[in-house]
């Protein structure tokens, strides 16, 4: 693995918050945390309740402190960690070797020594004092904690204001680094090899399943976790979720993919369309409408675009090229260690277009009765406009 | 896939609720959103945000409503869900064809035609109001739900009694239905079949990340998600919770599997070892003596039991068997469609194990600098005593 001190925009997260008058932040949602350290807490991950937290103060990161889990010190030792101060709390029996350590289980037994702080809450108060702001403008991503802890933490820090955390974390990992944008530019190429591996076996007679186990032994080969895997054949693609079921595919039908794992934490979110044989013409019509409405917006986009511009002219070319009634909530949104990071590219979005915004611009439609056809691309925005993380093209495919 | 209305132990749920003198539940966590209704709404599994709720009358099940957003509407269609009643809020865009609908398609459009509540909490407020039970007293399980949404609930129903219902969900998800049971079986079949292709390719210089490869992707192809894969070789097996890294595999060396993925919703969870070569005495003491406590706790295990005396007895097995210094938190935990479902088999336990009670039972033993060595089976309690999941042994395994 590479440096994982360079996922956090350390730049962007100190201005934020020295914009908003705040002493630090505190992530406690898993993304939040991964994103902010580098530490990835297992149990956090797969289940809701375990806690983990990442402090960080604005007037000095290298202060910042991750509360973990006793029974997750052993990834701390084990992963690439920038923070260094840790504060543990709850009890795990680990046993220790009469005999000489390594590097990694000098550093597991030195976490294990650390005082045990007894509960999450007791050790981000802890940790709060410690870094003297007690008194402080704390801002907490209080997306990630249990109900009733906000309320003990502002019990137990009566003199701190705390305000909510989410959406600034969300602005903070809207830029990314070039750390996060080659791990979501390497999630995307698997997602690519995936679908590839998908149409290999895509013939008449194969079934979703088929396609979706071809799909995602290649994305586990890719060492990516299954997220994403939308995979519909014929009036089933007209299902946005389209869960992949043992139907078979027919001469002529549409196979949408709306697909993406997780690649060393980072999200892929892709969209293809084939065709078993030959398209007919309205499904090439339409097709090339909505893929003319994703060429627009890479036309267009670059540092200083409002987002909502990047909206209408998207609807706007894919009714002018075909499909007069084209309507939409977005036509796409950012990608990072969370599969909907900002911006949004919505109509009533705010948002522009920064250097470093990685996004999936999309043109779904979904006709119940008819089928699905979608052409999803994810790109980064650099100086003079986007960098497409696509090698597979965006036009119509066929099978045979 | 087979009749999901029996996810949910309806019997028990009501039983539970007129104990507690409660009205109804609403369940939250997608866990429970899904345990009870049948219902996978996909994006309230991969990120923290989505909403979706079931309500559950203590007096009439058949008045159970699901609460969807519109974005979600299709999985509703095509899932098999006993839940007939359904709001939906929020806006999507879905075009219709111009041509005879099928079945699936005419449920699509069905729910699509429902009038849109706006938003999940008004949606939820609108099904309580409609069931007749806003002056009820009402379990909300409190944890799916965004900070704010309790408060707004309290306001809106003001005539309503609510109290937290996640505990309850937990208590009623103990026992679990033969539906479940089916799957509880074959995702330990698949977890087992992944150690096999893993173990396949473990040899000198084989790294814990080829084991890993090998190992998700005979999860994949069994139909199963990747979830827990901790694969760990030497020193690194003794990290409770190891990611596969990119170590080789030497003569003599521990392999440590704790692992499982989740098969259609249903989670698996065991932990089996093997050695390159020949097992030192001391690994084969210690393993025989983990093993032994499992083993013990298989033969005490009965509907009755109570689970503080199973774990008393698995730590003082391990001890007199081998380990002397044996000390642990727990020796189990009930799985289903969370890894960590009741009952608990901790020593301050007042769980009594029931029939129809799915459990991991296992003896982890971690020691920095030497190993990790660890059996976890997974069982199903019957009237007379438990039946086993595992057809893999629970002896050391080894591979040369």
């Amino acid at each position: 693995m590479a440096d994982t001190s360079s996922f956090l925009n350390k730049a962007r997260l100190v201005d934020l918050l020295k914009r908003e008058r705040l002493d630090a932040i505190v992530a406690t949602l898993p993304e939040n945390v991964t994103y902010s350290s580098g530490y990835w807490a297992l149990s956090q991950w797969i289940r809701r309740g375990p806690q983990s937290y990442v402090l960080l103060p604005a007037a000095d990161l290298d202060a910042s402190c991750i509360i973990a889990s006793t029974s997750l010190l052993d990834l701390l030792a084990d992963q690439d960690i920038w923070v260094k101060n840790v504060r543990r709390y709850g009890y795990f029996q680990a046993d220790r070797a009469n005999a000489p350590l390594n590097a990694l289980d000098r550093r597991q037994a030195e976490l294990y020594d650390l005082p045990d702080d007894k509960g999450a809450i007791e050790s981000l108060v802890a940790a709060v004092r410690a870094a003297g702001l007690a008194k402080g403008r704390l801002a907490v991503d209080e997306l990630g904690l249990l109900p009733g802890h906000w309320e003990r933490l502002r019990d137990e820090l009566p003199e701190a204001e705390l305000v909510p955390g989410a959406q600034l974390m969300r602005r903070i990992r809207a830029v990314k680094t070039e750390a996060e944008i080659d791990r979501l530019r390497e999630a995307a190429r698997v997602a690519e090899r995936s679908i590839q591996a998908a149409l290999r076996v895509a013939k008449a007679g194969a079934t979703e399943l088929d396609l979706a186990r071809a799909f995602h032994a290649e994305t586990v080969t890719g060492d990516a976790f299954p997220v994403l895997g939308c995979i519909g054949f014929g009036t089933r693609s007209a299902m946005p979720n389209v869960q992949p079921a043992d139907v078979a595919l027919e001469e002529g039908q549409v196979i949408r993919f709306d697909v993406g794992g997780r690649y060393h934490h980072y999200r892929a979110d892709i969209a293809r369309i084939a065709v078993l044989g030959e398209a007919d013409a309205r499904t090439r019509k339409y097709y090339g409408a909505l893929s003319a409405g994703v060429q627009r917006v890479l036309e267009m986009v670059k540092p200083g675009v409002r987002t909502a511009d990047l909206f209408n002219a998207a609807v706007e070319t894919v009714r002018r090229e075909g499909i007069p009634h084209y309507s939409r909530s977005h036509v796409g949104h950012g990608i990072g260690i969370d599969g909907y990071d900002l911006p949004d590219l919505t109509p009533g979005s705010d948002h522009v277009v920064e250097e470093g915004m990685v996004m999936c611009v999309e043109t779904p439609y979904y006709e119940v009765g008819w089928c699905g056809l979608q052409r999803e691309d994810t790109i980064v925005i650099r100086r003079d406009g986007p960098e497409s993380f696509m090698t597979l093209s965006g036009d119509l495919m066929t099978v045979s």
